[in-house]
């Protein structure tokens, strides 16, 4: 089993992921969001990667069923959406036995560039373990996607990186590791294992701590309270049900 | 003065890099090949993205002065070019007063994404302490940018700007860093200060040892045997005679 880690979500050609476990990491906040609102009950998230996808996607599918329209950017709120990107919004009262459709600056469209993977998991420091015991479990070559910041490095999606693969290699110490995997644990060393701490003093923490949302930093940072992966299928993220066992 | 550290050559939006100087770094080899024509009497060297685009223009130029095409693809020289990217080809005896078009996979290409910058200064360890000299003097805001691997993270690119960011501190412990530039320093802290052992370890350079290139990694890692600083305008790179003084 390979395991290799992209900084930010640049491909020189995505063909690169096909046979291999796309895992989608946005500490800072989609990925949070996302486990979070399926936690809650959501049914499904679509992942969009403009406003102008959203709403034509939106009208169609409240024909059908009930929906919300969810994203951020610039870390606000779109005019005219239900939902911001901020997880705290997303309560069982809300989201539960809906369809979201989110787009997010970065989150949003790293799972939309890693499309051509055999599988594609979502990731954050709340489910950080099951996704290593689900990545061990399946045993494809793997393929951590850090969402970053507007193609830039953030250091809390390397570090959630280092994380995972640091409970991998505790499950299966022959993991083969590319250059960046390894500086993904060297971060770990450095910061963890607080991660709360570490999450609290990078860049884009700071831009949200300054527009309101120091309670989401908090949030972001806190590990494994949850036990399951959501799942990306045909751009729809799910839940399983018996998702301890099949995910 | 703050500084940035780009882990591949994406940028969201290539107007990021006005006011600023950009330094493109590609260790292995494009940069340390260019530094080394220079060192040995090219009058220039001109980037490009493509063999396609390098042809016509040796076509054009080579009716004025003369010229050598060089570059590489997987490593290897390509067909029909006079040099490939190992900067043992480029002595005093084939270079000098030449004019040199140089297409790679990496290093090229980062070149010519960072053209909106201000300024654009060529770096490798050869000349790493001239050119941090060179950006205290300047003062002008800093982006480092790692050419890296088909838009894949190099270890020693990056370890290669955390020597620079180091000896930036040295000269000017007021610098602002960037979570990218925090990184860069921890990865310094782990593998330096033998820069030839840690670049000949770097998954790169297992491709080119393996490509019969043993002797490049071991030059590719030996620091600030130059002291000048290639510099880009308009897609030409030269050194300036005066060198020491203006860069």
């Amino acid at each position: 089993m390979k395991i290799d880690c992209r900084l930010v979500p640049a491909f020189a050609d995505a063909k690169e992921l096909r046979g291999k476990t796309a895992v989608v990491i946005d500490v800072l906040r989609a990925t949070t969001t996302i486990i979070t609102a399926l936690n809650n009950g959501a049914r499904q998230v679509i992942p969009v990667a403009t406003v102008a996808e959203a709403w034509p996607l939106y009208n169609e599918l409240k024909e059908h069923s009930p929906v919300l329209l969810a994203g951020e950017r610039d870390t606000k709120i779109i005019p005219g959406f239900h939902l911001g990107n901020s997880p705290f919004e997303f309560q069982r009262e809300t989201v539960a036995d809906k369809t979201i459709i989110l787009t997010t600056t970065n989150g949003a469209q790293s799972l939309v560039r890693v499309a051509e993977a055999d599988e594609i998991l979502i990731a954050a420091f709340l489910n950080a373990r099951t996704v290593a015991q689900t990545l061990v479990r399946n045993g494809r070559d793997i393929e951590i996607v850090c969402s970053g910041s507007e193609m830039h490095f953030s250091l809390e999606d390397t570090l959630c990186a280092g994380y995972i693969v640091h409970e991998i290699l505790a499950l299966f110490p022959e993991a083969e590791l590319s250059d960046s995997v390894r500086m993904a644990l060297l971060l770990l060393k450095e910061y963890g294992p607080d991660m709360q701490k570490a999450v609290s003093r990078c860049e884009h923490a700071t831009v949200l701590i300054a527009n309101d949302f120091s309670a989401d930093v908090v949030y972001c940072g806190m590990t494994n309270i949850f036990h399951n992966v959501p799942v990306s299928r045909q751009n729809s993220i799910t839940l399983n049900n018996n998702n301890n066992n099949n995910y």
